[in-house]
């Protein structure tokens, strides 16, 4: 069975790796994918963001263990989570909650049974004492509810939403990927009665018109948008880093302005 | 079998994971092994370059699978090329050539089988919905002509090669490894001929007098030449970050002046 | 069998990727760990102390391979220890000694035997040449005296110990991780004679009173002292960077003042 792992730690201390020992100990058959471990720290917004976008390419039944968890060590309870057909483990913190999307889940557990935990367990690692040991006892057929006892709800977060008026739409930038790339939260749905070509989009004192369909479409630098793999408008540069191009940020509002578009 | 992969994403998203889960959900029984996420962003040569002296450490018939790619959905042809003994996924956009080598390949296929992609495949996102599926199929057996139709020719790139004249070797800087150290276009059997320790390297307002055997043998923090591990005359620094010493960039000229050396 | 990679080769270049595939190609079944690829360039002591605490982490007989090498090629002996239940590979400049431990290694071998050795050996990458050959054969089941000839003694490091007085510790900051967390030589037996809240922890003109349980208790940025999971005492920051904020580096002394704190 298959685990993902999603967290914070970066790359540089060997916190990875170790909770990748943990889960061999547990179950050597567990094949393990990094998701990533660049998630900003602290960032919960950011992992529940990426999760979201990413488990539709799993396997059904796949172990998705998220660990950016600020608070850990403290009354926020450590879940498992079994929803949208694959198997969320993480803190009850909302980086779960994007994946496991607005349908009740079918389960959730509190992930409070110390014969499945690493002893001592610290109070500044528990992906590698509770989280990593959950996974890999459920990736080799421990039942959920052996985990620990059911609750009943769990902490959500939210994305903003854009805010829709008569001919325009206010969204914001919401993730930049590595190439420099603005994610926005406006949806290809958002834009799908409007023509493509019938629209501007304004960010900072830049206005772009239209959406084209690649990035090579923008000739040597050029500031595009397209409709990215997320399905989200993004905001780029043709070979080039939009966000260092542009000096954008996140939480950067992003004006789509519908109908014959003004310079 | 197993699957390289070679892209330009980095680990900060979960674009690598993403593909990983893609190929697990199509070949559960896949081997992947990240060759490099590190390659310059857009930087066809650099993926190349790197992709040519990894492939011999690799079992004959691995699926190499690269993705830098600045033309994504436009219209450069994503191809299959099998050659040199290895099977090689990506864009035809040269990354491939360098690996694939001199001899014309076996076979290329461009990759336009929508029975094996991903739907909707996106524009900015082949990796995921073209390359990866392409990989895993191959790896599951489905044959090569299968992934598309056959194609006669494939984009190259050239090294830039070393002007010899009478006494010199007029060389340059064509990679910036980690550690700082500079590898040069030159090869061994360029130097062969010669003794090594009867030749001057002038790179900058430096001037290093022979290769050495070792990086220990530069005394500390010494810039020194070397004959490294991809059979490249390199200029390092003994425990220290040559390129920051002595403020290298690629391109950067490296002539080699044979005989005696003056100070 | 597991084999775990620890370098500072980081993830630039295809220096990993290039030993995973030498060990694929002698041993398919391998499963390969990255532990950490992010240690300090040449820094031998911080791999020797990353790896010391970690291998708890892992099944037992795991082949760990640590490739922090400054003097490859050079006449430092390329060694495989079996010790403290695990295997571990890598040059003997100190970095396998803390994981080996203080008892007397069960055996050791210098890794001379050039039929588990690619040819020619490379003097700048003995990683790919010399030690993730040995740790693939090793894995499949080569005995450990194959490899080469018995040798008497390696080299060890030490790291530096806190000094007690009457009323004093005086450590120091011997590591600082991705979150910016300072992790100190001051082992939780150190203290554990002591209440915990009844001491002041002195770092530069920062004066921390007593050790909390979590980083949620040190309120937003606020610098506290836990321990770890590593069970080392801590000076951290709650959803800050602790390093960043105190301007601290390794080496930074650090005082413990048990009894009343003063302000």
């Amino acid at each position: 069975m298959l685990i993902t792992l999603t967290t914070d730690f970066g790359l540089k201390d060997p916190f990875v790796g170790v909770m990748k020992g943990v889960i061999a100990r547990i179950n050597p058959q567990a094949q393990v994918i990094d998701l990533t471990h660049g998630v900003p720290a602290q960032d919960t917004l950011a992992a529940a963001f990426v999760l979201r976008h990413s488990i539709e390419y799993f396997p059904r039944g796949t172990v998705h263990m998220v660990v950016v968890d600020p608070g850990v060590g403290s009354s926020r309870r450590p879940l498992l989570i079994e929803g949208n057909g694959h198997f969320f483990i993480g803190p009850d913190n909302g980086v779960l909650s994007l994946a496991v999307g607005d349908a009740p889940p079918a389960r959730i557990v509190q992930l409070s049974n110390a014969a499945y935990q690493l002893h001592p367990a610290s109070a500044t690692f528990h992906g590698r004492d509770i989280f990593a040991p959950a996974a890999a006892y459920l990736s080799r057929g421990i039942p959920p509810a052996e985990l620990g006892e059911p609750v009943s709800s769990f902490v959500k977060v939210t994305l903003p939403k854009p805010i829709r008026a008569a001919k325009t739409l206010l969204g914001e930038i919401i993730y930049i990927d590595k190439f420099g790339n603005l994610f926005t939260n406006i949806e290809e749905g958002d834009l799908r009665e409007l023509g493509r070509d019938q629209l501007d989009i304004v960010l900072r004192d830049l206005r772009i018109h239209g959406v084209v369909a690649n990035y090579a479409a923008g000739g040597s630098g050029g500031i595009i948008a397209v409709l990215n793999s997320w399905g989200l408008l993004e905001i780029a540069a043709n070979r080039a880093n939009a966000a260092h191009r542009i000096g954008a940020r996140i939480g950067d509002k992003v004006e789509v302005i519908f109908g014959k578009g003004e310079a």
